[in-house]
């Protein structure tokens, strides 16, 4: 179990300093309309080739969650054991913190981030109403957590299925990820995953933290709601 | 059957959802001329995407047509029943219209786009002429969705072609899809589906409903031109 | 044979309408500065998409050469008899000629287009000097042409080696394809295929003809050194 | 051995050439402001297509390292043996400065480069402090480039371990080697890799040369501890 949690808690990582990290570093580099940044195309490619990756080189150890959701999803869709979910979410939360604080020593590095830390993106937390980045409601916020993180256990659940091809799910995972971000970043930065709301959460500010137990409640709900639709699609025993 | 009619619903849902949605809220994001946004790379990336995951997550439910065209071009071309077409179709087109109604719901909660919902590309309708992105004539629009949903039909039945390398189909289907976007979206918006087309016509206004059938007629024509050639290229019991 | 030649016009034809026709219709969408357009990037990923879904749909017909420079190469290579190089060739130039033809009737819809066909990147011809988009020399652009074909023929020859992962190389070639492109769109618009040269020249007007010569020389003289090369580093009885 | 350094060489060349190829030629074409040009996330994703495409292609003949980085990291890891890192790491500088000299060719055609080499980005050299793309501080660049160059290696050894999926280590390779430039472009111009650093150094002037000590040091660092890291997480012979 331990190197089970140690593949998680990497992973997860992975995820959050890749992810966020090319949001906070690079999507804007050269500053307002300079066209040389990565935009959110390149961080919504950065988010997904960090599942990608991870999966093919962890996944044969934990399965490669890296998502509290994730891991609340399969469970629900019968494919992951109730005990285990606890240390999966601890070591997944532990391994998101630790890429938000790596994250923030490599950001301070640059005077202009460590005199305003703020202009980065609000170091790439997610939020709604005012957190925003296209400001909208929270009604509109949660509807599109729930209905993509729903739509991410489908991919998964059904990438995994003993009937699809084996070996490419790292592929259809984490380019689902890519997909996820390509529609969602403008409505809530896009989570559906609480481990990588809560690992940047902690750096940047109380309104991101005020705002957080949103990203923990719709991406699980979401992921319950794929794992039990595919279950009745395709069951395990099919 | 009811359960590969679900996979159609879900899988049209997820590809109206994605490809749309990444046009109607991230397309342009931050407004004109902010490189940000992820412009009809990242709109042609997303239609793909939506195509390759809903492909190895329920190709081996359904078959992954998600799209009325593929239904009717492998009937043409020797690879599926007469008899399913018409509960596909409907299935296609229930999951399309789905889809347009959640990317609503979500889409009305950014006060921009409640005040202005046609500022948003006309919430990614096709059309030409007046209503072509880039003010293509008729004659060049029912070309230009005619062969590219003949070389989609091409690829389709090359990439299952039981000679084809097991399991990289949805790879290049998906793909394959994003080229046609890459090419085509200034010309008509890039329908090659004609659930795709009704799904947010219905959502778009009244300019949009009355071109609906050109993305009709010429997709499913193109799909059968391509599923003929490449059943003489290749017939299926070669 | 003649459905190997059919395959080898239908993919030629691919590979031109989808590269040349992102870049004419979609690269520079807008408008100067506006960053809705493909850009370079799109139209790497258009040429590499063309070829992995090419190569999926239609390598197990024909080879999937799509390219006269490849059909030397791999000759060099001792790949490809020498009495396939002159129907091949003539398969792959007729494609290439249908798919420039195909794309000025869909461009000349555009009012645009119509009123200046010069505006639109000189309908994605290949040139040096005056004619390269960078203002790159002869020299330049010779040995660019010969150093790049010559490394598509060693990923060419390579992926398809007996001991490469099996059903894997119409990835690595198609974007070893996307990479060329990223690398040497502004030095010659990217040729490493004569097929393709001649496809849009003859639309391009006659400065395009005037360089034409050398977008023949200079690919078919380094694919012949890299697929040497590569013989020379696993022969093919390894 | 001299196949396996022919294909080292070649590959780290192939690596050089076409990451910082794409950098100097195309990043920025068109000049300032000008979306046209492929960006960092073109140039992220041309390094990661040469070791994608690379590793398909030489993988097979002498494992695809194409990085002194690798070669210690995977003898740290207890996959490669101590007698041939000298030998590798000597293809691969070798490699990398052949493709910086072919490079220098190329550039020098174009007039703006030749007036101007400097504006190219510093010929796409690595660099800390004044010559960090934004600005970074040596203390940030170091820890940058370990933990980016030890999570590669994590990638490398997962994705190659025998429970891995057989044929798609390229792919996740590849494709981290495109993540880590998304992240850290902006901090050092990415490294992780000393052939890389070196073949364009002595092309860069004296600014690059004084600086590469730090390119050596922290990829190998980083390589090793991320290969003891996997090495405890799933030890070779589990």
């Amino acid at each position: 179990m331990i190197k089970r949690l140690g593949a998680e808690f990497i992973g997860t990582f992975w995820l959050v300093l890749g992810g966020c990290g090319s949001a906070v570093l690079a999507a804007n580099f050269g500053g307002d309309g300079n066209p040389l940044g990565i935009g959110l195309l390149g961080v919504s490619l950065a988010f997904g080739l960090t599942v990608l990756t991870g999966a093919y080189a962890l996944g044969h150890i934990s399965g490669a969650h890296f998502n509290p959701a994730v891991s609340f999803g399969l469970w629900a869709g019968g494919r992951f054991p109730a005990k285990d979910l606890v240390p999966y979410v601890f070591a997944q939360v532990l391994g998101g913190l630790f890429a938000g604080f790596i994250l923030w020593q490599i950001a301070s590095g640059s005077s202009a981030f460590a005199s305003d830390p703020a202009a980065a993106g609000n170091f790439a937390s997610n939020g709604f109403g005012e957190l925003s980045p296209g400001g909208y409601s929270i009604a509109a916020a949660f509807l599109c957590e729930v209905v993509l993180t729903a739509m991410f256990l489908v991919v998964i659940m059904g990438a995994t299925h003993r009937k699809a091809p084996a070996g490419f799910a790292p592929i259809a995972i984490g380019l689902a990820l890519t997909l996820i971000h390509l529609i969602s970043i403008p409505v809530t930065n896009t989570s559906v995953n609480p481990a990588r709301s809560t690992g940047v959460a902690l750096f940047a500010g109380s309104g991101a933290i005020s705002q957080l137990w949103m990203f923990w409640i719709a991406p699980i709900l979401g992921g319950m709601l794929g794992g039990m639709y595919y279950r009745w699609l395709a069951p395990n025993n099919d």
